[in-house]
């Protein structure tokens, strides 16, 4: 391959440790500057595996995942082929009524559903187009030595260990990263993983007999009851996935089909017919609720060897649907430094390091105070009015007044600055409501 | 040994991972319930070791501790023997003047400077008046299977190693907890570690040429600079152990001794002659700043088997001189539940963990907050007001309002008590002042 940018640099050899979405989107952005990569992954190529069940949630694409995407191509294919565009969240009463609340009111932007293994499939076979990316599967990192930049992996099938060398390591190995956890060895590693009260289940609402969604398409799906909900997003084959999101104790104290049946009757009672009774029960029962982390840590990088990217830096909870996007931007902004800095290592590391913790400390807040919106404020009257004066003042100052969610979901606005953002729009709304409410007094007290 | 209750309940066999301050006291209090003990401790017997630099911060006994050390009859000895009583912080300001602030100007109650490997070697001597306590010094844990209840140790000389079997595992090892790190492993265990940009080094003012304290000794010297600090605490032999923290980066930009003497002359002249010029250069590039570490994580126990107490459960920075008495604490709390549950493991795990989290994320954050309050609010005249405010309610009504440093350093509420309790203090204030401004409007209003 010739180097993007011409140069005559020194091609480095880089280890990925990871095949899932970020760690094959960054293998591609490291092979497309030239530099020899291997990606290490534990698990078998996904492309030659059944659809995992329980794998799906959190996959709406949205404007940062897209723009990595396009950094090496590939996002016109996914988005147009690939992608469901969800226009706005369709919100569903305990009655069975709906109502719907859109993303971007003003441009009519949306979220792409797309699946977790088709994506990583593309990804995959994308690498493939370069001769400088070896893929080993059923790989597991058992041991690494990042000063010295030495990695030990077992495979799987013959245990066989395997000793490789790297002038770079990445880490994109996931919310429990075995790179990660090596790292916490170095003095000042700030670490925190932190589980939610919350797990989650998946269901599926299949296509109906002529092949068609069973609900309108272009929305995500919100049953929002206080303190759980469930959601679903729609699948290329006019399915569902159905997503419930419930405390661990609820869920086992549905310990009974009766019981399981009154619950769905008493919550959800238009998914009954769609999920099927049986399938329902099957699904419910057949699984058990997955946990959901925060984890959150810094410096992301040590020995100007080892850098971790993604899930392995930064899970965060599902529910802003950001885990993918912002796992994908560090690919993005990993590549622009690669082209700042000249491919220089230490320092690139090293300002990735020292930027990039804000923001994916920011999403991660900015998630887990979705988990209370999305089950719950969102019903409330306080959410709409406010939702509906952001969406005003956006349509009449679109530069100016960027509504949260927006600057998000649409925007490459670093995360932190998002938040800062907000800040500044909730102290002006305080001044306006204190300036209204004195002219109010005013024009009360002269028109006496 | 006879039971301390007369029940005839089951003896257990009790591994005590760690046999540090919390490690030995807990060891004892588990003897006197007729328990089997044995103690394991990675180090050598600290008795016969030469005093160790840099382990000696944060070794102020309060009331907490000295409760639990009654628990098992050590705390005349240690606080009546051994203890230099504090009665008040002294704050030397940059010019070398000085003025006090008591800790406790209502009934004269005091802290006490008492030596880490002194009263480590009393708790350790004190245990040889039980037979059901085995000690195993330089035995290294290596391995832990929690379900099974078995724990593997490697003698750190002959490197042979050892299988033990326990009906219950408690790890009181320490802030880097070996013993915590194979707990991670459960799901749904919520951990963070955060360092603070601040290292300490330790220094020493030594006994002058009589064989006496260079400095009044009954007090907490505190040299508060803003964004450093250096306090002094007086040991038996009439020296002082100082400790300077101060942000990394500071520590690495004075590289020469010329810089040293520079900056030691502008914050902390009087310091000088007491350390003496030549011992100050000669233990500042000596020995190199430590790190400082704040732990929180839950649950404590997992598989009714383990539990984790003391600084391996709760790791808090040293500025609240609770660290010690917290983990002294968590001993006698967890006796008072071996009383209420008669030995019944699995409930005492239980509700230890439960209740415990609270409280020591609680005493976790006011020492983050008075990381800030000693080096730098203490100087200001809005911290002696609120000071001299609280001290006058407490002496007013000292069964309604105690202040907070009160009430975590010479009692035992809770300390989530302690912090609600401050909450409500300042409420009240709050509304106190909003009255005086009302009443002195209305006065001021009837009588123009």
């Amino acid at each position: 391959m010739a180097f993007q940018n011409g140069n005559s640099k020194k091609k480095l050899d880089v280890v990925v440790v990871g095949g899932g979405l970020v760690g094959s989107l960054e293998a591609i952005y490291l092979a497309k500057r030239g530099h020899r990569v291997s990606l290490y992954e534990y698990r078998e190529d996904i492309r030659n595996t059944p659809n995992v069940r329980g794998r799906s949630i959190n996959l709406a694409l949205s404007v940062r995942g897209r723009k990595a995407l396009k950094g090496v191509g590939v996002e016109d294919h996914i988005v147009n082929e690939h992608g469901i565009p969800m226009r706005a969240r369709m919100i569903h009463r305990p009655d069975g009524t709906t109502y719907s609340i859109p993303y971007d009111a003003r441009t009519n932007q949306c979220i792409y559903s797309v699946g977790r293994n088709y994506l990583n499939g593309i990804l995959l076979k994308e690498s493939e187009n370069y001769d400088n990316v070896e893929k080993y599967f059923n790989h597991k990192l058992v041991e690494s030595n990042f000063q010295k930049g030495s990695l030990t992996f077992v495979k799987m099938d013959t245990k066989e260990t395997v000793q490789v060398k790297a002038d770079l390591i990445i880490g994109a190995d996931g919310a429990f990263s075995a790179v990660r956890k090596e790292m916490m060895k170095q003095p000042l590693f700030d670490f925190s993983q932190q589980y939610i009260e919350h797990g989650y289940l998946e269901l599926c609402i299949p296509a109906d007999e002529n092949g068609g969604f069973q609900m309108p398409p272009n929305f995500l799906h919100i049953w929002p009851r206080g303190n759980f909900m469930m959601i679903a997003l729609p699948n290329q084959d006019c399915s569902w996935t159905v997503t419930l999101f419930m405390p661990f104790n609820h869920f086992k104290n549905i310990d009974t089909e009766e019981k399981l049946l009154e619950f769905f009757g008493k919550y959800f009672p238009d998914s009954i017919p769609l999920i099927g009774e049986k399938k329902l029960i099957e699904d419910f029962f057949g699984g058990s609720p997955s946990a959901l982390v925060t984890v959150k840590c810094r410096p992301y990088h040590v020995h100007d060897k080892a850098l971790i990217i993604g899930d392995a830096a930064h899970a965060v909870v599902p529910f802003y649907g950001q885990g993918m996007n912002a796992g994908f931007e560090d690919c993005s902004i990993l590549n622009d430094l690669f082209q700042k800095h000249n491919d220089n290592i230490p320092n690139i590391l090293q300002e990735f390091s020292s930027t990039r913790w804000q923001d994916a400390f920011a999403i991660s807040d900015l998630a887990m105070y979705n988990y209370i919106e999305m089950r719950d404020l969102v019903t409330r009257p306080s959410y709409r009015l406010r939702k509906a004066v952001d969406d005003f003042i956006f349509w009449l100052l679109p530069n100016v007044w960027v509504p949260l969610y927006n600057s998000v979901t649409f925007s490459t606005m670093p995360y932190s600055q998002c938040v800062k953002n907000r800040q500044w729009q909730n102290k002006v709304l305080i001044m306006a409501i204190a300036a209204l409410g004195l002219l109010s007094f005013i024009i009360f007290y002269y028109s006496k």
